[in-house]
């Protein structure tokens, strides 16, 4: 078991990643210092608690742990309010009081419901993730947790914490393999972020990692929430440097908005956004090479790195521009300077922008 | 115009309370550091937009503020998630970014609302409080804020600090009588825990007070929310100590639980509630005074000193222990020792407690 403390004073608190977690689950809640008095509620979503739920609920009732479980449907559209409040009235009934926790089990989805319900109840009570896909490691750290709202995605939430996440290696050996990539991506975007030799090992390894060998991806994942980890300490609420985090959502987002339903994955999506940062990179002094590799890695990890053709460019142009992430008109952009290392640049124009994503759909015969 | 800081380190904020406020909002949401490039979102009730919010908008506009506008009917119903919805549409519709600040004209009911929207939109943005009601200076410190569940009250919140509240005292002109009383009863509830020359002040002018005299007001106004920042302060989050700003409200809720539509208002119920606590006090040890005077503070201010016979005893006492507040089956209560001071404790019996509820029902011929 590999365990990494995410430092944030007296809101700190472990991730373990490993084996056989969830078997151990309730003697680690009881460590983390929830008690049996107060009872828990575990939220999951309807793919993954057939497979996993029962499993830990009972594992938590040996432990003495009164355990209650709301489950919603699988996919994007539960960050809803009505599920948050499904939460709540869940909550509610079965007694949760201040020193309970709500666990999620599940995947970004689910930790991001569940965690803002954990966020509001009570105006906050404990919040114990874990995480069923490589994505979620994204979400493990950072203390982000949201509903969406129809108009727009992650637009009704808080900064909660969890005290402790239960990474259990064996439960995304079930995991589809498009999720396998589209969560791999975050992994790499955290070495092209910060570590160039964990980008390195991540093209090394793509093969062992996209085997689901728990060596390795007990390694990538601990790698990746470490990067992530050290970010969001010294910015936990997104004022400066943690806009890094960002490298390739810019374009990702617009992406994602732009697609039809299913075409893109939110993984899928960043990759080709990483792509475009990468060239843009280029351009604006990088070494040729922080395309290259970057590309390699991605594609290794069976991302696209290229944009399909039907993509309309002002679709995209125009989504970009309704993203939060402009601040008053300038379009502020992660830039890669090296493999390992990114920069935030405001003075970015929009035609370069466009540029890109007309190059994105020639990728291949690129630069 | 009288001011007071809310000491809460880079949470710090200012109450400033005075005649003449709402007119000049415009330069002291400038002077708060808001920018008109950001825009706005005013929530109000349909009782209080009638008569202060044109003034307020047109005020705000000509400082060169884009502020758009979210009006809920008035009373508690409103404080659900489905208004809270409606406030995200409106601040999405009307473009509210990061830099933003939804602004409560109104009462508690607004006030709670519209600061879980603040605390939620985009994880939060800021807040700004113009409370138009007494009983609105308790909830303008403290930073808790909250929508109901149909199962609970305030059940779904976060703590959310404004950035500045504006107490125009011209606007509690039009509150309704009942309201007004309502409203002191927290005021002098602020009194009984902390401060024993202002219960002697706040029983030698509750003439001025009822008369809505804005000398007196503000003094009182100014003298509730300083003792309540005062506590709020060492225990933001509430984790010890801020528990004795619930001196009566064990018992108050629970006869708002029980009683009728419309029958008690909060502060109706809260000095019944405080009765109640100074009748245990002297069964304590407590000098006899502390429920003399205890009565003779809430009589003038209007206020209930006794409960209709016809309330259930055993429905108010299984309302209690419904209530929060008593954690792993022990009653805890705020109980007076002296005028202007209070002790948590966590001893106290169900039957002398059902014994005080009985004697609030003859409480003429108490003692
Ligand atoms: N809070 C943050 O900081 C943060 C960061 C990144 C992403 N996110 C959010 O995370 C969400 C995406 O996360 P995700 O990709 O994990 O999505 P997800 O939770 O929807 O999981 C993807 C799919 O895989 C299924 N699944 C999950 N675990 C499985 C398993 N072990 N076996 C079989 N099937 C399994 C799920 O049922 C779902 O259908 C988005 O909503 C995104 O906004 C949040
Ligand atoms: N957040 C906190 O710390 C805290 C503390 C105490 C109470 N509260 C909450 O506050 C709420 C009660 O507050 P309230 O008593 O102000 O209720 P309220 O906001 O419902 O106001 C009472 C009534 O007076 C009307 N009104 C308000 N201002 C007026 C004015 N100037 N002229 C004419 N009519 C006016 C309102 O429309 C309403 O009908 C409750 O929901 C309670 O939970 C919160
Ligand atoms: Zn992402
Ligand atoms: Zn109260």
């Amino acid at each position: 078991m590999r365990e990494l403390m995410v430092n944030l004073g007296e809101r700190s608190y472990p991730i373990r990643i490993g084996s056989g977690l969830l078997a151990r689950a309730g003697e680690q809640l009881l460590q983390a210092g929830l008690s049996v008095k107060s009872p828990l509620l575990v939220v999951s979503d309807d793919a993954v608690a057939p497979l996993y739920l029962d499993g830990l609920l009972e594992q938590l009732r040996s432990s003495g742990f009164r355990a209650a479980s709301c489950i919603v449907p699988a996919g994007e559209p539960s960050k809803s309010l009505a599920r948050f409040e499904e939460i709540m009235t869940k909550a509610l009934e079965h007694g949760l009081d201040r020193k309970s926790a709500i666990v999620a089990l599940g995947g970004g989805v689910v930790g991001d419901l569940a965690g803002y319900a954990a966020a509001s109840y009570m105006r906050g009570i404990r919040f114990v993730q874990m995480p069923t896909t490589i994505l979620a490691h994204d979400s493990s750290v950072g203390g982000k947790v949201a509903v969406n709202h129809p108009m727009a995605k992650n637009i009704i939430g808080a900064f909660h914490q969890p005290s402790l996440v239960l990474y259990d290696l064996d439960t995304l050996k079930t995991l589809p393999r498009r999720e396998v990539s589209s969560g791999l991506a975050e992994v790499v975007k955290h070495g092209l972020i910060r570590d160039a030799t964990f980008v390195d090992w991540c093209i090394d390894n793509a093969e062992r990692l996209l085997a689901l060998d728990a060596e390795a991806l007990g390694y990538a994942l601990y790698k990746g929430c470490a990067v992530k980890a050290d970010i969001v300490s010294s910015d936990e609420t997104e004022q400066g440097v943690r806009a890094i985090l960002n490298l390739g959502h810019t374009i990702g987002h617009a992406l994602e908005a732009v697609a039809g339903y299913n075409e893109l994955h939110h993984g899928e999506a960043i990759s080709i956004g990483m792509i475009g940062s990468a060239m843009l990179g280029v351009q604006l002094g990088a070494p040729q090479e922080v395309y290259l590799r970057t590309r390699e890695a991605l594609g290794k990890a069976g991302l696209p790195v290229s944009l399909p053709e039907h993509f309309d460019t002002d679709r995209i142009m125009e989504a970009m521009m309704h993203d939060k992430k402009f601040g008053e008109g300038k379009m502020v952009f992660i830039v890669p300077t090296a493999i390992g290392e990114v920069e935030i640049r405001q003075d970015i124009r929009q035609q370069w922008v466009r540029d890109i994503v007309e190059r994105l759909k020639r990728e291949a015969s690129w630069p």
